[in-house]
């Protein structure tokens, strides 16, 4: 199945110079999310992923599926104000704007082997803060899936584990 | 396995009066992830769900295990200004403050049998809010199904359709 079909693109959205990559069409789709969530979790399977780490709140569309099959706990770094406890925070810069993520006691702990996924790729921010929230608990993250990289921006270079995408766009 | 005891309680929490169910040990639990979204699923099996809709941000951490094991989309309705394209928006009350979900296109189409899936039935805001989104679009909702649910306020009473939930406290 050719998944690039089912995102649809809104160019100068939401700020000018920004082409945003609409998931819904895919997302709405049960063969295509389907098919999106099985190869995503594919290559990470039989690596003795404990958990999976996703960003509030696209990454968790994702995030939940690929947990499930690979029988990881599902781990969320959520915006500000969301979590009654925090144990660690992390702010990073985005395409467009700031951010930050914080997660729960427990979400990352000593010794977890952390798959970061998220539903896109671009500068890197979210996966560098995802990782370091993970290290800062004494996990180590053994890969990045995401379902669709912006190869222009470079992120997968600033990573310090194999990165996985589905589809790709330059920018 | 006793699901109630991976949701941690702290009262107080936004605000005064407020008893706030955190779910981040249940889903950072691969096996009582995974028990949860199953038991979710269960009833909904056989009825022919062709789309799961669900609230950001937390209705997407069991909103996409669900449709996966339910061979459903993945409909996602967001906070404002989130969506590139918007086919129907509704406002709503929640337990603490107001909320508007917005639906991209295609979220919900005319035939389609919904189960509208979320963390917490709290007051039935959000759950009746998706369920006017679901009905605008022309579709039908089958069930409702949720982790857990504060039966004291009870919004079941005010839904169409049969719901579901795992784990109950009256407030």
């Amino acid at each position: 199945m050719d998944l690039n079909k089912y995102i649809a693109i809104r160019e100068n959205w939401p700020k000018e110079g920004i082409s945003f990559k609409d998931i819904t069409p895919l997302t709405q789709d049960p063969a295509a999310f389907k098919e999106a969530v099985e190869r995503m979790a594919e290559p990470f399977k039989g690596l003795g992923i404990t958990k999976v780490l996703c960003a509030d709140a696209r990454g968790f569309i994702f995030g939940g599926p690929v947990a499930l099959i690979l029988g990881a706990g599902m781990s969320i770094a959520r915006k500000p104000n969301k979590l009654p406890y925090v144990a660690y925070s992390e702010s990073y810069d985005l395409e467009y704007g700031s951010n930050t993520l914080e997660v729960a006691p427990g979400a990352v702990i000593r010794g977890d082997k952390v798959l970061v996924v998220d539903d896109l790729l671009a500068t890197g921010g979210s996966a560098i803060a995802l990782t370091k929230l993970a290290e800062r608990a004494g996990g180590e993250v053994v890969g990045y899936s995401v379902l669709v990289e912006l190869t222009g921006l470079k992120a997968r270079n600033k990573l310090k584990a194999p990165t996985h995408s589905l589809i790709q766009y330059e920018f």
